[in-house]
């Protein structure tokens, strides 16, 4: 951390500064310079944010720079390797193989979610996606089908050798969610749901967390970490688009953060172009973009009926689009040195 | 709604629009312009974002434009008269008098809590705030008192005649905070976290509901939308800043949307400039402003000792120079029409 | 300026570092921390942006952070004393009353001008705005009236005791409208042309400048020190609203701009209400907050018949709402120790 | 274009509204809906802007919705085929070859221009990009070459076989750039600089033409609809990052806008993902994920030297990485139905 003294500073704030620092077992370096005195503050905390309100309002304090990181076990620095998230039926985040999930946004009926199932199963999916417990901005919208909801999608997950990825919202539910889903998701809305956080980093199961809806990348970072530390190891981060000026888009997909996030975290991350962009006709250009970005994996939304979706209906892809969609994804994947998953259920 | 067809668009798929509508009770009327055929749709639905999917993916159509809004009944449209909130100890919110709300970010210490109840009080507060459950960006810092919080901020308020509003950030905790609170609060990072809405709606108390950090007006009034449909009619809405792309400030507070809000809703609408801001030499002018701007009330970050506060240090103001702001801001809400509270505590 | 190195930083990066920064006749001072090595540069230069850029390359650096600011003669360090500029009418923008410049969006006609100059000057505004020169959206929309636009104003002012504040849009036009101007304004959209402010800086004339519509306060002092460096000491910022992702307003009136300007430079600080909200009935409120906040003074639109006005007729206020409204500013500024101008002529 | 008005709206207001129609020669479509009337406004005007805010402040109307767009000839309205744009030297941009613009930031000398131009063109670049006349946001920062910059980008791309693309920044230079540039780039500051777009729209040469760093899509197209009203036609739309709140990256590439733009107008579409991140690390894979998603050529920073470039060094690309690149895009290009530039040199 550093500390910056404004211009022209008195000797007496600056040693408040320095005895503050000695009195919490840190050291520190001072270097006057031209125009600014600065204070470098040595040895390890971390409780940063704390660290740095302490000093930032001091007399002749103009600014504090943190130079170390606040998350540590989810960074490059806390594991050298890349983590690579595997589940029960071989599917793969961070591998060379790209993890393929998609499926409808709510589950809405046993029969929606087993056509869909099978559908994107022969297509070459990995992962069946589907909310029973949903977000909704309005009261008045479809909240979900809850545990019935959990039902439809193991079974038909099961048949068609997908792995199961669905939402938790409430602290309560993480339980039920967990005896019925592969890996959870933890909604964009809930990134800052601090305790959520803990409870799904402590459910034994792989967690895929998304970005909020207008996060940080260290803010989502430090989200991980709560994961990480409730005992999660298995985090998977999720860039979903995030709050923009322009109306053309319902959220702005931020496909730089994919590269961005293979530079601070050994966490693979995947993209969900279809909440990115809202709009069905951009699903396509924004996964072979993603893919080719370094992705190591997609989330899309695909209902064999999209105009009679309860929810998200016009940026789902149709069940003959999504299938299209796959064989435009397998040679760029090729060209970028990945693969798709193998299909389970035969074309 | 009006549903927009894009040009040159053949009757079948207009056709294919005006049926759909017909099939749902509504009514169409056809508009055929110079450069566009439009398709108004006249009837009553509440969920409208799910209308407005179906049709947008149609064929032939270019966009859905809502017309009425899709929040009712904390419109000003639902009620004529502007809600004024009640606390037991005679706080108002919405009413000429404003109300003061001042307090630590966190609950520290009984001792913290009780010097800062009676500076307050002697001040001209009348709610004192306090967080004993506290949302932390890391899981490395402090994260609050709970119960035993609690339990200072009520025993000293009463003391002090001061009402007490503090956060709940978890649908397990909405009974026991509503026992010591007189109002809840429901924190920016909670603004969409919808079981918590509702428990906390359903809670027999008075909510204070925050912006998120990003979120629209029409986001906001959807969250509270939720919370009015729980229950709970005594609702008060707080801009505490939203996110932006300078870094001098903390948030980016907007002022704007307290006569915004004033337009659209009945419910009253205050002001953080603590968190608006995030830096105590501009908590004082924005207060000034946000009363000049017609706000309902101010909820002020105040410390014993800012540079020990175990969160929130640089954006809180000491007692005395809380005192001071009250001075500065009495001629100022009486030179629009409105006055501070009187103290409970002689000063 | 603070170099951080990677964490486990091989010595020779470290040296290479180091030799570079002595070839720049700097020093440096190395310190090396538990989790960082770091290197303070220390020496005078001017082109900080250029210095960072070849740093922050260099193997084994992880970041670069600037200690001290970019603009020298704008910032509180290049004077002590606040700015206080004068126009020849009497006008001041940074002394303790406040400067109301008002009228129309687009000089449209001479009656036009000569109607709101006179009401404006009763109500007690003291400089006549009004764009002969109009940058609009649309290639379509009216553009202005020229040259013989500022001489409507010119006149019109002379006539009623106000001071002129009129756009000028291009380099080539800069001498004529000076020649009109008490104070040549550069709006929003050219914030960053900087030959514009380069030539603007030049014609002996003060200049207001308007915050660019997505502008940090960094970049605009940048803005403010290029006209400095021109030769104009006599600058004026106007914060008009920025971007943002609500569509509830035009733009997102960021008055805490004002208290973080006033610590930042010497120069007085306007507010437009009128472009930093889009809508006349926010226009009252947003100016009684940007005096109560510490505004210099404002900057509205006003028009003898906005349902007319070829542009931003629904932010104009009307000629009885203006004058309604400087009798509600006049004792919120007197509550915040502030005056209005006396009116020139007699109402 | 529909005219919302408020509930309960009052006969005589709606008669005003439709009044006004008729006097504009325009015709009006009432259609009285369950919550709101609405009235359809029918007719051709291409001043939509000012059209719209003659209602939106009439008694009882509560919203004015605009149905067509404002931009005409730049839309696919306006062209059904996509546009192509062809330099002398062969480039095209929008065809199935993409463009391939690479170059240093600013001219610095005649040398690192040849060097830099041979690289690129024997890597398979076929335009050579260049500053000598620089926006910088420091007036203390290198302000560029002048026409001796611009002698240097036209004799080395001639030699190397490469168009010419470079930056004009005042309506003072046009003539000048365009006797040295294949193609005139208008830079993102000046998107919305009118009297440069209509020099620049009129000097008989393509334009590139920048998005804004906080434009909507549809202001970006309004500024092209400036350079195509005066005379211009070729014209090549360039994403190159927007301000977002996030500081990971210098801005926010939006790949999203390619498609998005692909809807919408006829135009071609190219990326900067130097500036667009202002990463070197970022260039590559946002290079990648750019041709994958539709883009229709890249501009790419290279340098000889980056440590020692006078701007922009951090994102600058190498001769060697620039060249490595190129390989990598070429099976990404294939991939998606597209082609790279054959080298004019051999490598």
């Amino acid at each position: 951390m550093i500390i910056v003294m404004r211009p022209f500073v008195a000797e007496a704030d600056l040693e408040a500064v320095t005895s503050l620092i000695a009195s919490m077992k840190l050291s520190s370096h001072v270097s006057r310079g031209a125009e600014r005195t600065i204070v470098g503050v040595v040895g390890i905390t971390n409780d940063k944010d704390t660290l740095r309100a302490q000093f930032v309002q001091m007399e002749g304090v103009e600014s504090v720079v943190p130079i170390s990181r606040s998350y540590k076990l989810v960074s490059r620095e806390g594991r050298r390797e890349r983590t690579i998230v595997r589940l029960p039926n071989g599917a793969t985040f961070g591998g060379e193989q790209v993890a393929i999930a998609a499926g409808p946004c709510s589950v809405e009926s046993e029969e929606q979610v087993r056509a869909t199932a099978e559908a994107v199963s022969r297509a070459g999916a990995n992962l069946l996606r589907g909310g029973a417990f949903k977000p909704r901005t309005s009261p008045y919208a479809f909240q979900g089908l809850g545990e019935e909801g959990l039902k439809y999608l193991r079974e038909c997950a099961d048949r068609t050798g997908l792995a199961v990825v669905t939402e938790v919202l409430d602290t309560r539910d993480v339980e039920l969610v967990a005896r019925y889903a592969d890996i959870l998701q933890i909604g964009a809305r809930n990134m800052q749901n601090f305790g959520l956080l803990r409870e799904a980093g402590g459910a034994q199961k792989p967690v895929l967390l998304k970005r909020g809806i207008s996060a940080t990348i260290e803010e989502w970072l430090m989200a991980a970490e709560y994961i990480y530390v409730a005992g999660c190891h298995d985090i998977v981060l999720c860039e979903r688009g995030i709050r923009s000026y322009d109306s053309q888009t319902r959220n702005l997909l931020d496909l730089s953060a994919v590269p961005v996030l293979h530079t601070l975290t050994h966490l693979p991350v995947i993209v969900d172009p279809s909440h990115g962009t809202g709009i069905r006709a951009l699903v396509a250009p924004m996964s072979l973009a993603a893919i080719a970005g370094g992705a190591d994996g997609l989330l899309i939304e695909v209902h064999p009926n999209p105009a009679a979706a309860l929810s998200d209906g016009p940026q789902s892809l149709t069940l003959p689009s999504f299938a299209e969609l796959m064989g435009r994804l397998a040679p760029v994947a090729a060209a970028v040195g990945r693969s798709l998953p193998a299909p389970a259920l035969a074309a």
